[in-house]
């Protein structure tokens, strides 16, 4: 096979009390690419989209990720890389993620599937070094393993894929820019100790409501008491969408990563779409333009595509 | 029915990173109790050990638990509770709350079980208030419920009853006294947000591991980067019985509750016991006196016992 075509999805880190380790893998949107095997042993990035990302392979976040594996990989050939992003970068739902992600899963096939899906979240965290200056997992591991993930140690890597009931998620992206050094910098250094016990409570309370099914319980259990509370100030109208969308049923929700893009997570599709309209009376009241998504959890990550 | 008899089980607290919240049953050591039913509207306290422990029921923490439990439920009679207890007072496993959450399921079956798990949860954690002077669930909850659980929240009262595999736990009781008030005192006030991380990603992953049943991840989230580092000091030896443990085969462990009681869980009996006999070795060349113990997890808490 010389060619693959992969569907890579958005993400959603940072769940609320899983700050810095817990994320999951939406339906859509997606990135959708083509990677090509070809003679010559280099990376070429081929942008089919308006956002103008870089296409020096040692710019771009699926380049330098393919860079990696390949070289791990000894390969005697080079990849041609078609990209169509859908998941506008900046956007907080993992646009990073997917481009390096779904770079590496496509081209793994290519080597006769000889990595893991460990190793290649190892090579797509490259990527994110170069988008976001830290080699974190956060939303490549959910892309590349689908589903819920717990990173529970960068050094080692060590993720951990979660039980979890059908859930849908509404997510609202409004069209600002977030800065992510303004995002890390008002992140407190410290934490009172009993703050902490009741997000790490939360954390695994919401981690056992997801493997039991137990709606109420996951309900409960989402609440941040440490990063929402400061970061809220940059994401416009963060409690009147949360307000209006468990007003609409919703089990609860927050910031997705570092914003600007909130979620919500709902029990039915029903639900999740009327959280959908909460979130379209609230934001149609600011100045500010915003897309919305229905999805359901992603239970596989990166698809491949066959046309 | 105008007696009953309970066993009620030894509890492990402050599961290494469940600092706070996590806990366990143990099938063994457990206190025995009767509780009878008196015409006078009292709470009489017969102890039927040489621990000396009080009497008076204001003064005794079954007692505070159970004039609490009689005025809610607006008795119009009292109750007489013998205790013979087999777990020793300051042990670090449960001992008050075995003689308050014991008494308060014994004493709801003579109410004809009007109260819920939950709310007798509540009336022990007035024995804890009394013995610990802080009215906490981290004992009593898995005491009374059983198996592994997690203290979501204490305001309001949210208790989870955890998945988990077939486990053995090995503990060893030193006979030295550790001041509740110089454990909590060393305990820092803030902690760092990044070693906060580790911790959640720990118990996350921890619970996880529980209800998957994955031994593995089990043992690789076992560890605590916040409380038993400071804490250690007060356990002689903790260092030494955990790395001739894990060595034994355990999948890992740490401080019960405050100390100075350790716990080792392991996969099977018999690694259990060969746990038990690497803790012996490391003990027996101290001049301190210990106890050790081998148990499965008790899934069910408090038990009828029926002569």
């Amino acid at each position: 096979m010389d060619e693959i075509k992969v569907l890579s999805p958005a993400t959603v880190a940072n769940v609320v009390c899983g700050f810095d380790c817990l994320g999951f893998a939406l339906e859509k949107p997606y990135d959708e690419m083509t990677v090509r095997r070809i003679d010559e042993r280099i990376v070429r990035i081929i942008n089919r989209d308006d956002f103008g990302l870089p296409t020096d392979p040692a710019k771009n976040v699926a380049g330098v990720a393919l860079t990696a594996m390949l070289a791990k990989a000894g390969a005697d050939f080079g990849v041609e890389v078609e990209i169509t992003k859908h998941i506008k970068p900046g956007s907080g739902i993992g646009s990073s993620a997917a481009s390096s992600g779904g770079a590496v899963v496509a081209a793994n096939r290519l080597l006769g599937d000889r990595f893991s899906k460990l190793e290649l979240v190892e090579f797509a965290m490259e990527g994110e070094k170069l988008a976001s200056g830290s080699r974190h997992a956060d939303n490549v591991a959910p892309c590349i393993f689908g589903g819920f993930t717990l990173v529970r140690s960068t050094y080692p890597l060590d993720i951990v894929s979660l039980d979890f009931p059908l859930l849908f998620v509404t997510v609202i992206h409004p069209q600002i820019e977030i800065k992510t050094a303004e995002a890390r910098a008002i992140l407190p250094k410290e934490v009172p100790l009993k703050t902490a016990i009741r997000q790490w409570g939360n954390l695994g309370s919401l981690v056992a409501g997801l493997a039991q099914g137990d709606y109420g319980l996951i309900s409960r259990s989402i609440e941040d008491f440490i990063v929402e509370p400061v970061r809220k100030s940059l994401i416009p109208g963060l409690d009147n969408v949360k307000f209006a969308s468990l007003a609409a049923g919703s089990l609860g929700g927050g910031i997705s990563g570092s914003g600007p893009s909130m979620f919500m997570l709902s029990e039915t599709r029903e639900i999740a779409e009327a959280v959908e309209l909460a979130m379209l009376q609230v934001y149609s009241k600011t100045q500010i333009e915003f897309n919305t998504y229905v999805s359901e959890i992603n239970p596989n990550g990166v698809r491949f595509f066959v046309s």
